[in-house]
């Protein structure tokens, strides 16, 4: 059966974009996509849309037309899918199926999301509460969330919240490498430790911020990635995973507050179909899901980089540092980059993409020839695991 | 390359459903499906969910996860589509691509829609203008924009609105007939003349009701479909276009109000993958999208299904009607069925299944074989056409 190539990647500057609306990301991200892959528009056959609240911002990108009107693409279809914070990574898990199914070869996979320019009347968590939507209502956010894994990881393993601001620490010194990074700047663990509280043992600098921003990867048969004559990367496995996190432990009484299965299954798939059986050894450089610090050590542990509990040792032992055994996040991670919603499952893949490609600077990893990107989404519940290796 | 094949479906009844919410509606297709299809729930390796508007009521159906929590499907992917009205058939499209590609065998598509018990201050439309909508704002509702080409259409023609009543009347007709109709009452042609102004010329009885309901539909390989040793349908055709309708004239000055290109173009991949040459002859029954009467007199034309400006000939001379030459909408259509927007596409598909089935009763069609299903979404931006044939 074909394979499915990566041809070429765009994301726009994550951040405060209050000069740029949904459509101008839209736009950027795409048309940097096409340049870089050196086809025209016409080539494109169909593509998928990533945005997970339009309507939180004006209904752009509600339906895949938005995409279609704006970059002059009628008459292909433009598929728009959510799945929370796997949003974009869905775009680019359906845009495979569209190629691997024969009736397309070429098409795109775009995520776009405005987060920061609402009223706050109008903010998310302010309509939530409006609507009386019950998990807002008893202060379930996001960070409320995933406190308590923290708060749980800490006692199980008589650990500080120091181990978090590690994370934060390596973090936020690739953000601050990393030109397209929301946040450019280092921190010391002694910022992070005294940061101020958000849901404790959470603080600020534990927490990814809201950001907007887009990314757009263009996506080939291998025969056509080929005959272009281009560099290009394979994708060799998609894993994507439902499994109940904590808002529905009545369907999970297993659930420890340790893990995620929906990771966990993600990622079995995905190495089954990449035939890839010591992660650890075998991946040269990860993108993975830390919506806060305590996320990215138990995703160490979801993704089997390391043995379970052990997640912690290898940021305290700076393993997942550029020049450690694993690196994760030289992006800056959600954390410095940002996380606009749709647009961030589809940067994380093209971080990987730049990073097998050699494109990626300072923050570059030698070598590197398969790469893995992970999401993780609403109360742990969806979870997408991609790998992509170089063909060669 | 193997062919997908439908082996079940479920269809809730639709209309106002104030005693089930969105789960009861999700649980009771779902099931039916399985049941019909005759399989194990064990069997599904993947879902996908259509739901347009989850904000509008509660947030049920934002993201797969919905699905597999409910049904308790874990740890299979569901993944949430929308593309306005075509969002059911998106489920559909995208579940045929995941069993084309090879990844999947056994997979469901369902739609679940929840519209008509939001307390009216936080109604779809209240909202949008409370936030601020350009398009509510100046009372572009789908009434106010549909009505355009009414006005178009009977001018260009030399009509009354009474055409418009006859469509009227043939989808209340086949309504009376159907048990999951929300309507199931007939009228007359007066009725529908004397009926209360929505925009003129449209009046009560040419609009679709808003409605709560749900459809699923099973799908698999043929392969499968036949070790089963059931009676099965082969999805022969799938087209999906985005073009632009009348909202962005600035795109498509050549828009006439008097056709949506975004049907012309679904139409014709779907002939084409499905090798069909003459639509009129080789069709034998056909739900297209009524969501007002004079949609269903421009579909006939943008389906080919006459020649263009001689589909009021159809409705006129009585050959959309069960003894016609081309039935169309004999389940009632969105006229009189309703139309829950992300079940809609799904439940129409599941209206072919049963008529090339046999399973239609006194709306039964004589020796249908092969069937086409369409939906127009948003202002006439994005159009699926499914062609379902017998595997006989």
């Amino acid at each position: 059966m074909r394979e499915v190539a990566i041809i070429g990647t765009g994301t726009t500057k994550f951040g405060e974009l209050f000069d740029k609306d949904y459509k101008d990301l839209l736009w950027e991200c795409f048309n940097t996509a096409l340049n870089d892959a050196g086809i025209e528009k016409k080539e494109l056959q169909a593509g998928w849309l990533g945005t997970y609240m339009p309507y939180a911002w004006g209904y752009e990108g509600n339906a895949g037309s938005t995409v279609a009107e704006t970059l002059g693409l009628y008459p292909i279809p433009v598929t728009r899918v959510a799945n929370y914070c796997s949003t974009g990574m869905e775009a680019i898990r359906n845009a495979y199926f569209g190629i691997k199914s024969g009736e397309f070869d070429t098409v795109f996979a775009v995520g776009v999301e405005k987060m920061r320019d609402v009223p706050s009347r109008g903010s998310l968590v302010a309509q939530h509460i409006e609507k009386g939507h019950p998990l807002f209502c008893k202060g379930r956010t996001a960070p409320g969330m995933f406190a308590l894994l923290a708060t749980r990881y800490l006692y199980e393993h008589n650990l500080t919240r120091r181990i978090l601001s590690k994370v934060a620490v390596k973090n936020h010194t690739y953000g601050a490498m990393n030109p397209k990074a929301h946040f450019q700047r280092a921190i010391t663990e002694e910022d992070a430790e005294k940061a101020p509280p958000v849901a404790e043992p959470l603080r600020l600098y534990d927490c990814t911020p809201t950001t907007d921003g887009g990314a757009c990867c263009i996506m080939t048969t291998e025969e056509r990635a080929k005959a272009l004559g281009k560099d290009y990367l394979l994708i060799k496995g998609i894993g994507f995973a439902t499994y109940g996190g904590y808002f529905t432990l009545q369907f999970d009484p297993t659930f420890d507050f340790l893990g995620f299965k929906a990771t966990q299954f993600a990622a079995k798939r995905a190495y089954e179909m990449a035939g890839i059986k010591k992660p650890s050894e075998e991946i040269d450089v990860v993108e993975c899901h830390d919506c806060f610090t305590i996320t990215e050590i138990i995703n160490y542990e979801d993704l089997f980089l390391c043995e379970r509990g052990e997640g912690w040792k290898l940021i305290e032992e700076g393993k997942t540092y550029l020049d450690g055994k694993i690196p994760v996040n030289l992006s800056g991670g959600l954390k410095s980059f940002g996380h606009p919603i749709g647009a961030s499952g589809i940067r994380m893949v093209n971080e990987i993409y730049d990073q097998l490609r050699g494109r990626s600077g300072k923050r570059q990893v030698e070598n590197a020839r398969i790469g893995l990107a992970h999401t993780l989404g609403g109360p742990g519940i969806v979870s997408c695991v991609i790998i992509l290796s170089r063909a060669d």
